[in-house]
């Protein structure tokens, strides 16, 4: 992130004694195609894979990320070459990227968001939308209850993700997804105006450094837990989420089906735990008598 | 809304002093599928047009106000019947609607998401994607300067909009839409886990109530304003758009260059106007000297 990831205007600023106006930074928001190469045996294919709206940089990893959350690709090793493609267009904007798997190679393009609420005999309903999920898992059996975290460090993350959020700071305007090790030491950041890019960013990030399964770390997002946001969790094999905002009632569901400990609402030295609380560890009291 | 928007689960809240078992309302989120229907002239077609994830109920004013605010249908015209179809699933969902056209109909299925993006000569670009839009917008010649605000009026707005928040009072999960006349006066209120659908529902209730173009009304946002939702909003003729949150880059280019007011971060007696400011009027201060 950085310079290009904000755009400077300018504005009316209006309180109470009237309006000034002045200079703001806005989160830079742009359309990004990902594309994807491939070459199955004997011939070469591209495929537009989606558009998404998105903050410009880690672009790559945005790309493999998505393509892994998906279910398309199955890993780093599927991977040859990312590069940016640049269409005739006066302003020159890094908005398409390629993505070239290796020869020989095939994607695995049915599992597209719209097959992973379709793929399952129930058709379109939560229920199926969480069992065609389990068939495109890598990390199905990484559950891991060794790993734990206390109330105490789970209270400092949000602060901790704050100062680093440096676009957030100037704008206002993005989204983060941050991981943690068990011990509360941030190991990653990513920002966007979208809160599934920022995530398929740091799991692309992670998946390109050979971190996964991410079954030893935790995950903090800084708005609500949707359920495709613990769907992408669950694809990276994360076992501990906390959001700073308010889950879905499909989110929970999908952790609880998964075991995945999902907490909500961790602002101001507090939170809720809604699914697997056996993974953090509350103060112990003295009897006071 | 209501009682079918929400969803009662057990967990456990954490503070300082340890954690308490007790139960908490989330925002259900589950699986939309619209389905077109429509009969262009001589054979039947169906077509899948999008599957979202939404809040269940306006189920079809969330259909309409898809299909009008991405330029597939050009308005209630368009418009047979909206039905539930239910298929055979165990929990027996309303989780798929189908929209049948009036016969001779031919929806616009080229003015789908994607192709917003691509179907301009500038390929993948915001530019790209602002001139897509003027191509398919039906109220682009409604805007309209003698509409206009007072700041001390949109100070109340979003509290005027929190008291009318049942779902979100409750589950702090859901974001909203609303619409104000010039006096302030609420005139609609639609929620949703997602704002893009929030937006969906209270344009299509405006459709159903003929309402359309909204060139005199002002359109309140709970969070943040993406290119996505002033793109909607341009779509239904709406010409002041006030946010909670930050407003992205794109989403102030989009404003500008369709003579939009867009007022963003209105918190606190306080906002920051990013376009059009003409249609704010501030107070106006004696000369204290």
């Amino acid at each position: 992130m950085g310079a290009s990831s904000i755009k400077k205007v300018s504005i009316v600023r209006v309180k109470d004694d009237g309006g000034t106006t002045t200079s703001d930074s806005l989160a830079i928001e742009e359309p990004l195609e990902i594309r994807l190469q491939y070459n199955p045996g004997g011939e070469q294919k591209m495929h537009n894979v989606s558009v998404t709206m998105r903050t410009p940089g880690n672009d790559a990893e945005l790309a493999t990320g998505f393509l892994f959350t998906e279910g398309i690709i199955k890993g780093k090793a599927d991977l040859d070459e990312i590069n940016h493609h640049f269409i005739a267009c006066a302003e020159n904007k890094e908005n398409v990227i390629v993505v070239k798997l290796k020869d020989g190679t095939t994607p695995h393009l049915q599992n597209t968001e719209r097959n992973f609420y379709t793929t399952s005999s129930c058709g379109i309903c939560g229920k199926g939308s969480i069992s065609a999920i389990r068939t495109v898992s890598a990390f199905l059996q990484q559950d891991d209850d060794s790993v734990t975290v206390n109330s105490e460090l789970l209270y400092e993350l949000p602060g901790i993700l704050q100062k680093h959020q440096e676009v957030f700071a100037d704008t206002g305007g993005l989204h983060a997804s941050a991981l943690f090790n068990a011990d509360g030491k941030l190991l990653l950041v990513r920002e966007d105006v979208g809160r599934h890019n920022a995530l398929d960013k740091l799991i692309g990030a992670a998946l390109n450094k050979n971190w996964l399964p991410l079954n030893k770390s935790i995950l903090l997002l800084s708005g609500r837990a949707s359920f495709e946001l613990v769907q992408k969790a669950t694809m990276a094999g994360i076992n501990i989420i906390a959001s700073v905002g308010a889950p879905s009632s499909l989110a929970v569901e999908l952790a609880a089906e998964f075991n995945i400990t999902l907490a909500g609402f961790l602002r101001n030295q507090r939170f809720n735990i809604y699914t697997a609380a056996h993974r953090i560890l509350l103060p112990v009291h003295e009897d006071q008598n």
